[in-house]
């Protein structure tokens, strides 16, 4: 039994293979291969793309999707073992894991990054859980680590753009925020990123380094795959002829140095400006949700540059191609 | 590419021909329109009816519904343009209105009015935002300014009664309530009414006149169909000769006036000894969701002119022609 | 037209057929009773079990589930009759159900018991007004008297453990909480045991009786079927011999006596000591969720004896034929 909560779960052919499916159904290739079959969709966070293209990927594949929203209707779960559950969670993941598993096909499971710290967020505990009791395959929705899915439609998004990957320069900007946000979306673009073979400058203020895990990993992808991966506290050195600006806020892990929302950092919000040393062809990325005015400006996400929507819109197909996948 | 968010988007010929559509639909007459295709249900206030006959019209014409809630489950939305987002809403509708359109094939939103006035109802600035950025037809599941849904539901409940529209007297009667509600439904009976070539006699007190934009586009209206609009601040005028008595509490635009829980406007709260002066086989009806022995005696909902669950019962075969005509 | 909310709406004959029939459809017998039909699941507490398993028996029956939340998205609901509903329920039942009736082809009803007393469980007023007022047939999600599907899904575990239901001895034994839980699940289970010809030992504290109108239901099923029935205050005296331990916490109907979090009544807590009494081959059973290390060690849940998921899994098989029974 296959499941796909991070990006290791796959090989770097897989992946690619993954994208490449994805293309042809975005063609216009039906597929059935989920007639008679439910997806379980879990959610502890909230989502607006995530739910909505599951559960359209379920039905375009000729299967159901069931979502069900922990602790609103659907009881809180409890993940920690060998306690005594006297708290707020009438219900354990041993159970609730093991019961949906028998309800449904697939299990989709949706479990922020509590802002834990780095060590937890590598632990990916909730996630790894419901891998653990389920007995049927489970697919991240984004976890704490990572969000494989997005990676997956990124990638394919900059695929549709310029062609062979090797060839793109991808700047992975952090950018303000009103909040401490989780490094998952980051992270999988960095390691869909070195998995298929492209040049990745990664650019952040000091204190708001990736976790030496998640480099770790992407530079043994890259070993395997030719990427090249550079990292930079300078915003401008990575923008320097970038085919893509991919922009996305988190949090620090230095408590000492200037948070999200501090003004010093405002620069680093995206503008049309910023694209004055990337290619002329470059393009403007962006997971969404995106807080315009603070994490990006209006210009860009309304500009010529920005594929905000194509990328989206790619969630979709690499989801089905996924579940495919998941089901061979 | 069609949308349905206020009458004007359809001529009185095509409201018409919705209406006979929808018994057709009702009398039996299987439909596949809506086969592989996904329609979004996008909600930002409580829904019942509409939330049931939307799921389950989708279903019956062979395609699928999602559900969504903002700001339960989906992120909260943003409608102001051109603002720096550091509020509690992650998301703007340019984004989740371009995103939503890549999942589904047609776009219900319900956004209602939050009692900001005449101008505000009438400018309908969240439904505006949808029809504005989605790619796909966009269908109101109730907005600020009207319930378009419901005005089809109910002329079509008064033909099944009575056949020829032209000859049906409608007294449109404000109702008490425990607070100041949305005008959509009065405006949306009133314009439908209208387009339908029907006698309607509006009925409010002092202080509670609908907005007079509504009013001069049902006198347009009225001017193609012949259809006869009146006005009074005395219910029993609004009465006397009515085949319909249709009861609906909204809020008053003078501040000066009783609110609509004020002890003097109580007798407008419809009883059986209201129908005396109407027409022997007057029937009466409600939009609900009714507040009993407060909006409608219980006497009336319970009693032989009630029409209230059939008109609420043709809101499915209402709806599943107009996704029909979306689509076409 | 068929309902199913209480064990008295079969007959022990037809319990039995339908848990037959749960039994051809888990092994793998296709059905289509459900082909162009919809389910309405209206929630008024939450679930993951009930939600999940229902929506999926829908969708393998070909047919399609539309689950709602009352008072999260859907109007909070009014029961009493005959008031001004002046309060924060803006729709009464009476509407709602039959409003649902015209848009599903069965409606599903969730409402616990909210601890008013045996008298007012016994009265179930909630899932009796969707009964009265609904024009398709109703089915339980658990109401404040009774869970009969849960019953359904027990028996059927135990039939598939041990054949011959006559031969099992059943110790159905409280269990301490942080909280005083209703009754249903206990009462389905004492039912359906009694409809089924089994032997049933009831273990409860002094102060916890289950209703007398239960138990004389109970009774009179038994001198149908040759079921037998003995009620102990002392936990042991169940065990003795027991094929089956079946935990679950209800409250206790004296204010006097200690409640279920009690230090005194921890020792109910089932551990592995508590099968030596038992027959070698005794399994453990749950209605689910569970809170470990209160209600039950967990021990027994990750142990050889608990069928705990297996009873969960059964859900889903009862329903799909429950289902069928109410269409057929």
């Amino acid at each position: 039994m296959k499941h796909f909560t991070h990006f290791r779960d796959l090989s770097p052919a897989i992946a690619s293979a993954i994208i490449t499916r994805a293309r042809v159904l975005k063609s216009g290739e039906r597929s059935n291969a989920l007639a008679n079959k439910l997806l379980g969709l879990l959610f502890m966070d909230p989502s607006l793309r995530t739910r909505t293209s599951f559960d359209a990927a379920a039905t375009k594949l000729g299967g159901q999707a069931i979502p069900l929203d922990v602790g609103q209707g659907v009881w809180g779960l409890e993940f920690l073992d060998n306690i005594a559950m006297n708290g707020d969670k009438p219900e354990h993941v041993r159970e609730a894991a093991g019961v949906l598993s028998q309800y449904v096909d697939i299990l989709g499971v949706r479990a922020f990054s509590h802002g834990e710290g780095l060590a937890s967020d590598e632990a990916d505990r909730v996630i790894g859980a419901f891998r653990k009791h389920a007995t049927v395959p489970v697919i991240s929705l984004e976890s704490a680590r990572e969000h494989p899915c997005q990676g997956l439609a990124d990638l394919m998004t900059m695929q549709e753009e310029f062609g062979d990957l090797s060839q793109v320069n991808i700047a992975l900007s952090w950018a303000p925020h009103i909040k401490s946000l989780p490094r998952a979306v980051p992270n999988s673009v960095l390691l869909t990123a070195a998995a298929m073979g492209a040049k990745i400058k990664i650019a952040h203020p000091l204190g708001y380094a990736l976790a030496p895990e998640i480099t770790a990993e992407a530079i043994k992808l890259s070993e395997q795959t030719g990427a090249k991966i550079e990292f930079f506290t300078n915003q401008q050195s990575a923008l320097r002829g970038a085919h893509v600006l991919y922009a996305k806020s988190w949090g620090q892990t230095d408590a000492l140095v200037a948070p999200p929302n501090d003004p010093s950092l405002a620069s680093w919000m995206p503008t049309e400006k910023h694209f004055d040393l990337a290619d002329p062809k470059a393009i403007f990325m962006h997971c969404l949700p995106v807080r315009r005015g603070v994490e990006v400006a209006h210009e860009v996400l309304d500009g010529p540059h920005s594929r905000v929507l194509e990328e989206a819109g790619n969630r979709l197909w690499v989801q089905m191609a996924a579940l495919e996948y998941l089901l061979s």
